[in-house]
């Protein structure tokens, strides 16, 4: 007896399959009208199958009524297409089913967002309807990749030895930096559970706890205000930590896993081969970021030395009176005109810089000469050593940026990617992928003249408690590190540090006292009295690996049922104003607005 | 050159390496001093390793110094053990590690709890220390048992064709029942997200999105009060949902999943080979539940006309006097003697009833007798009639309970559970699956004299539309199936209902307007005009699968960081009164409780 609704997906029917009676049901993709005859596109998760009712069909009728995005059940028979109506870009391209008998299992109202051929439409309305938005290719497909992603993840890590444990997600509120989201207990009025920013204290708690090896595709939840590279709310991490290592071992774990992760869903294009470990400082000089774009072939130097001195006033001024100064190059290949050297200072000034100094080289006959004001205020010899250093040629640039490096190198690293994508140095179609590695431990916090953790107060200092009784402990290092691709940061880790005394001596310096550290990290200060091995690990950002894999960009193109940059819901309709017997049961009172006159 | 912590985890070591210089790292599980030698046990993760030193090892001074639960780092020769010392129980039991060298990693204060044989201790202390109550073998494993499981259902799920799909967790609050989590919005002040009770309503969206075969591993959100049960706050479900199918196959989906499971994680136990589909009618009636368990061979009938019109009057009278009235018949193999029936009917008043009417056969010489003042008063031919029918014999016992079945069917079912207990007719051993299915659509409620629905507004009612519009609601079966696995539901499914219409009618006939139904239901129903498939699926409660796979009576035993009963995190401290700061940007106030004289 035949199924009640398909003998087969839409996507299965082949040559062999001719002369069968066979059911399918779906979706009317689209329906055409060529000369009387009628073709009905029937598409589900799987695939699409042309369906031909001619005006003998018993179903004719039937398939005269039906229109896009009604659900329908065909019966019909298998038939191969005319050798001139074969359609190799479509699994089912080879036949035809000639229907017999059409139901309407759904019929659909008149559409607020065609799904066929996906026109552009405004986002609300995409919301809104979000399941008739995520009938349209580009969007179900994402969406598909982004499961096949996360279950390969899934797949590594436990062909790896790492088990999956899942973390509360009503929890305690954590210092750890961005807001939490609260939620009102009933059974104890006036206090709130917290969700997780990150399962980072129970990953941990968890290594106190025994379990060697750990990873979870966890939700994490940032009540941030919206920001275009992040949804409101939640968003998922593939985190993991392990026992007994330290921080090469994470990175020789992790590598092999992104590595083939990438490769599998990179259609083909180049994966970095064996991933960089690029200090926190050298990331800084070299990119002007810890987060380098590597397609971007351009490395900047300092070439301090050839402006100190110098006939250029500017800078060897600037040099003399402070030892922090520093002149960095950003070598332009191909970049050597007045015409580019011109709108690379005009973008500079529009970013608020008062210029940006060039030289660019030229042959003159035989001899190749730098031009531009620069090259005649320090010389030919200073202009030469320069291009020397930096390997350039003929037709090639380079951009000067001086002062102190703490507050240009955001700038110089800007210019240096406008170079790079404004002379089509950029190679879009690969993934570069890199480690930073050896981030500063703490930070100087000017404006409360003090110093802080640079990044979280779980990472172990390098060098332990001495380095941390040390002078200078804004020289320390952490062993924190970052995972960057393309551009993007796509993980950050560290190993932890696991030891009381050292975690209270590491606050002290920020002027947290014990007492401190221990109501707000309770749970794990508590733990680490009794038997902590030292362990460490990272957190990789899914929805960024995603929209990397799948040229998005747009975290809403790879999400399922996303919030709106208002943190709202506009499918289910979220948030709404709570019932007052839920008020009542949670024992809070909104408080209303101050009005303004 | 060695790992800084480990060239072998504490589970590695086998006689082959025998001579080798190794290094393990792990707990002091405990420490012996055998005559001035002393024997660690060395655990990690993975297994436990003996770990010997003596007087003239050049480890022996940090070897006294340690306690049970520090993390220590050896270094040592692998010895074979002597033929009298190999322990075959243990994985690392044919050699010892000669101690070279030991590093305390990381040193325990006075343990609040013991790790080393597991001594029973109070909940509250094992909640706090959870990080070392993890420690424990069974927890540990219980633990480990627990993550294999999910990995499995994502295993099983995968191979046949579903894919897993993500929800939101910041969603809408919904009427499905019980009560949500609210969680404020800090951006539209004096609104709340919901944390959802289940993903039904975007699982159901998937569908209508066009995603086939759904599942999830799902977090679920029910603001209870606290029952034994259940545990507060979250709980996890293996969610699925499929497009185009009838409940047979969702049933047929299933059951291969469920039983692969429970046989790989069963250690041997025997499970259904194929699990009974048992209507909801046929449960209530044979095992006076719709979750029988079905190790008890105990099978109910109805044996009214035996009583009525007889001697015994209580009985016949009631018969008589309502045709509600039915006299069920419990029996009980085995339970042949006065002492049990009496035990039987004491404990039947003590649960509140009159009694419980029994008859019990016994030889006589040559002739089987029926004993008791029932026996005595309905006579010897419907005795006989009353054994034949339910296949009694010498030895053997049977209970009656009488009146309208609805209000007694479950003390009856309670009194099949307690004789087939205390005849040990039940076989702990073994894990017996079944279905229960056609659940009917609506109930009765008898306080508001109205139908509502038995179960969930989002079933197909069997009959559609033509069913709605007939005479007795009350009639109506829904799509709507369990599965119970040793008494315990494990799942629940339906067909949906994804007709717009119908699904207003079924509304309509429970009070309900379709203002109604849009507004509460309002993604959902507004998707249904939009070409919806006809989909079903089920959820099962991963909590309880696990319980009866590692036979834990407490859903604290299988859960990694549960709250107590009073929905309390005792580890992290949870929930906490909020800061004003956060207060005031959430735009809510607690209040504060009503003070009573």
């Amino acid at each position: 007896m035949m199924h009640r609704y398909r003998s087969h997906t839409c996507a299965a029917l082949r040559k062999s399959d001719v002369g069968a009676n066979v059911r399918i049901s779906g979706w009317v993709h689209r329906v055409r009208d060529h000369g009387g005859v009628l073709f009905i596109d029937l598409r589900d998760h799987y695939g699409i199958t042309q369906v031909v009712a001619d005006p003998d069909s018993p179903a004719f009728k039937q398939a005269e009524l039906v229109r896009g995005e009604w659900v329908i059940r065909i019966d019909g028979l298998v038939k191969a297409r005319t050798e001139d109506t074969v359609n190799k870009n479509m699994a089912t391209g080879e036949i035809e089913l000639y229907a017999q008998e059409i139901e309407v299992l759904s019929a659909a109202k008149e559409l607020p967002l065609p799904v066929f051929g996906e026109p552009d439409y405004p986002e609300d309305v995409r919301l809104k309807y979000r399941f008739l938005d995520l009938r349209r290719e580009t969007l179900h497909k994402n969406i598909v990749k982004r499961t096949q992603v996360i279950s390969a993840m899934r797949r590594e890590m436990g062909n790896i030895g790492f088990t999956e444990y899942t973390t509360p997600i009503l929890t305690a509120s954590s210092p750890e930096g961005a807001r939490d989201f609260l939620v009102p207990s009933r059974i104890h009025p006036g206090t709130f559970y917290a969700l997780p920013q990150a399962p980072q204290q129970y990953k941990q708690l968890l290594m106190v706890a025994g379990f060697d090896r750990y990873f979870q595709i966890a939700p994490c939840f940032r009540d941030e205000d919206p920001r275009a590279d992040r949804l409101p709310g939640e968003f998922y991490q593939l985190d993991l930590e392990m026992s007994f290592v330290e921080q090469e071992d994470v990175w020789n774990t992790m590598e092999p896993v992104i590595r083939d992760i990438f490769v599998e869903f990179a259609d083909g294009k180049p994966v970095t081969e064996t991933f960089p470990r690029i200090p926190y400082e050298t990331a800084m000089r070299k990119y002007g970021s810890d987060k380098p774009d590597l397609r971007n072939p351009i490395e900047m130097q300092a070439v301090t030395e050839h402006f100190d001195g110098s006939g250029f006033k500017v800078f060897a001024n600037m040099i003399a009176s402070n030892p922090k100064v520093e002149v960095w190059a950003i070598p332009a290949k191909t970049g050597g005109s007045r015409a580019f050297c011109d709108r690379m200072n005009a973008w500079a000034q529009s970013q608020g810089q008062p210029g940006l100094g060039y030289i660019f080289w030229r042959k003159e006959g035989e001899k190749l000469e730098g031009a531009g004001p620069l090259a005649k205020n320090i010389g030919e010899d200073r202009t030469d050593a320069i291009r020397t250093q930096l390997g350039l040629d003929d037709g090639d640039a380079c951009f000067f940026v001086a002062g102190d490096p703490a507050k240009f190198y955001k700038f110089a690293g800007e210019a240096r990617t406008r170079a790079g994508e404004e002379l089509n140095l950029v190679d879009r179609d690969r993934f570069e992928c890199c480690w930073i590695v050896d981030f500063p431990f703490y930070e100087w916090l000017e404006e409360e003249k003090k110093i802080d953790f640079a990044h979280n107060p779980f990472s172990m200092p390098q060098g332990g408690m001495e380095a941390l009784s040390g002078a200078d402990p804004l020289s320390i290092k952490a062993f924190q590190y970052d995972m960057v691709c393309n551009g993007f940061e796509i993980a950050s880790g560290s190993i932890r540090n696991q030891l009381p005394e050292v975690m209270v001596k590491a606050f002290e310096l920020t002027g947290k006292s014990q007492a401190e550290v221990e109501e707000q990290f309770g749970g794990l200060y508590r733990a680490f009295q009794y038997g902590a091995p030292p362990h460490g690990g990272m957190a990789f950002g899914i929805d960024r690996i995603v929209m990397l894999l799948v040229g998005a960009k747009n975290l809403r193109e790879i999400s399922l049922f996303p919030m709106n940059q208002q943190a709202q819901d506009l499918l289910m309709g979220a948030p709404t104003p709570a019932t007052p017997t839920q008020l009542r049961e949670l024992a809070i009172r909104p408080i209303p607005p101050v009005k303004k006159d």
